[in-house]
């Protein structure tokens, strides 16, 4: 496989002006939604056959769930394109118009980013989902997915390409890359690739990082934190520790350490430890919240930077607010956090002060998602602050370019005081 | 110089909760107006030695120039301190509003992106502009400047300093650095800096980008064309391919290459070639071209590759519109491109097709800057595609995060079916 080639040909792909047709690109949605139903037998041939060798190497039940592709994931994965297909345009809108002098006009426009490349885990429906979210916002992409689901993802990357050619668009908007010398190749093409979302494990997205000269958006970890304020509601405080931590352990979005206002302590922690301990999991505690858990283990330094992603938490008792906005800005990762509190103005510190991509109040941290924030899905959460923050949608895949229409004007007549700046904030949309 | 212990200074500067509040903010700034008035003639005795040592070291006239700060500048600065307190709070504007379910609202709020680093030239008038644009937008900023303006930027600084400081606000916001030593330790710290913001020559910021695993934005190269495409204007056609040339080829906005149309050679390229000879500008042509401009000289590959910063132009005569996009999409540096024309449909596709921060109809290239678009300055200009395109002013410093507003919602309820999306955009701030 020639990586190069095949940048420089996606790279033709992102340049085609039949990809800025919104209508194509709902087409293109809907014949994939309409493909991947008539060839679903084929589909399934392959997945079978990721599944057969998956099991011979002894893949864990988990994995092998998510590697397959059945009759739920593909009714899942036609109706994600089907509610793609109905979202607005997030390219070519204006988002700032500005008459600069009488005649000079500036518009900035939303755009796509170009090639990006993804590096995904095994599940085959990621691909999909990815793909389509790029093709709806102009994007081409570069698509890596995990060994044990190759022929899944062969095979849908061909439904996938087949269905944008069947509409005029070019089938090249997406490539499958097959091996991790691909991937190391797609590192090096920094003047065709535009982007890099890699998704999986920390230290993962760090090597990814240290080893291209591409801009990398992905999350780090998910060090997320619930902390029981003074004036938490106590049902509240249950429920929302409860649901951030066991509703699903293995996620990014699951709380690893939960915070408690030294007030609520002694009649919040008993409660919690009660129920924590019904569902398994274990607790790391600082002296202070073991005196009301007994059967705790002691918590240490390492504990407050481990993202456990298991039936583990470690729990700390904090003497007010700024303490515990001060652990989590110190110990966190930056994803979500939340505050369980009745009061109004400590809720507002709180949203303002923790340097997060999610800030909540009352509500379980693992609303932390890109489906479940109205963005049809996303390509990643990232924790990281530049360009784009939390669950990555859509609006995450574009960027913008700066329009600016006049008739002749030359800076040297701005230097001669022919022209002056006028900066009048204009309502309209770009025309071109 | 511990820039360690820098780095977590300026981190709990920003965590202050005082930098969230605009009045704060924009006390500060116009403070540092009256502040660098009256403390004048301290600041030029600083930048008098800075210049003496400078003309001992046979610093080139145009460097001497820029690193004088005269009562002019000064001017400038305070000017700009003013126009700067009056904009708009770039932090807190609600962008989205969302209700997920009954009673669960979902916020995007923008906010400071946190520590940047920003590594400039000689021009200490640049320490204020930067240090102000961080400061409005609520970051707190590492400053880098050349070191002949050492004296006159650790001036300045302390200025800046004080003023924070008088109005309550961490003097720490801003903090000088001194060494190349300093910059590297910087380029280090990347759990305690949020952005990387190199101004300089395309092979400086490449070295940044390479050593760190901070996210950097800035300019690499500014190869800028003009197209004078099948249905230019004469006039407007002379007017803008010289000035983009000329009015200061030292400058990251003037054009390197002159792409013409064919069918508009003959006439447009001699008259051209007069305007720029009088200028004393080289042309490096194509054969096409150079039937028309006997005395030029023959243009390579590695002419289209070229920011040449001088004067000396590229020219090279195209068939077609789509011959024109596809040179600069190719050997263009995404920096800023024009299209001279009358015809409403080339202009449409050439704005939407060329792949750059700025496209522009009928408008010299010199137009590409921060305060010309109104930005109040900016703080570097951007051919990246992440986060900032263009000229990066206050909209560039910053990010969002998302505030999620509950009332004891689990995800288990939802699985539950206790809870539906309801996926409904409200016009509406957020309250917290």
């Amino acid at each position: 496989m020639d990586l190069h080639k095949i940048a420089l040909e996606i790279r033709r792909a992102f340049l085609s002006p039949d990809l800025q047709n919104l209508s194509l690109r709902n087409q293109a949605l809907l014949a994939m939604a309409k493909n991947l139903q008539t060839a679903f037998p084929e589909i399934q041939k392959a997945n079978e056959e990721d599944l057969l060798d998956a099991r011979k190497s002894d893949l864990a039940a988990p994995l092998l769930k998510r590697l397959r592709f059945d009759e739920a994931k593909l009714h899942q994965v036609t109706q994600g394109l089907e509610d793609l297909a109905r979202l607005p345009d997030p390219i070519g809108a204006t988002t700032l118009a500005r008459e600069l002098s009488p005649g000079l006009k500036l518009y900035r426009v939303t755009c796509p980013i170009g090639v990006i490349g993804v590096i995904f885990e095994s599940r085959p429906d990621a691909l999909v989902q990815i793909a389509s979210l790029c093709l709806k916002s102009g994007n081409t992409v570069l698509l890596k997915g995990g060994r044990e689901a190759m022929r899944t993802n062969a095979c849908l990357t061909k439904i996938l390409q087949l269905s944008a050619e069947e509409v005029g668009l070019p089938g090249t908007f997406a490539q499958l890359l097959e091996s991790r010398e691909d991937v190391q190749a797609m590192l090096s093409e920094d003047t065709l690739i535009d982007l890099i979302i890699p998704r999986g494990s920390a230290s993962f997205v760090q090597y990814i990082k240290d080893h291209s000269r591409i801009p990398v958006l992905g999350h780090a970890d998910g060090i997320c934190h619930v902390y029981l304020d003074r004036d938490a509601d106590p049902d509240t405080a249950l429920k929302v520790a409860l649901d951030s931590k066991v509703q699903n352990v293995s996620v990014c979005n699951a709380c690893e350490t939960l915070l408690v206002h030294q007030d609520r302590a002694e009649e919040l922690l008993p409660r919690l430890a009660e129920e924590y301990r019904k569902c398994g999991v274990t607790l790391r505690c600082t002296p202070d919240a073991a005196r009301y858990i007994p059967d705790s283990t002691p918590a240490t330094e390492d504990d407050w930077k481990t993202e456990y992603l298991d039936l583990i938490l470690s729990v700390k008792v904090v003497s007010s607010l700024e303490e515990a906005i001060q652990h989590i800005n110190t110990y966190g990762s930056h994803h979500t956090d939340c505050i369980v509190t009745e009061n109004r103005e400590a809720a507002s510190i709180f949203l303002k002060q923790v340097d997060s991509a999610g800030v909540y109040v009352n509500v379980s941290t693992r609303f932390a998602d890109g489906f479940v924030y109205g963005f049809g899905a996303e390509v990643g959460i990232s924790t990281g602050k530049i360009h784009a923050r939390g669950p990555m949608g859509l609006d995450g895949l574009t960027t913008y370019k700066y329009k600016l229409i006049g008739s002749g004007q030359t800076m040297q007549s701005v230097r001669d005081g022919e022209i002056q700046y006028t900066h009048r904030d204009l309502n309209e949309v770009c025309p071109l």
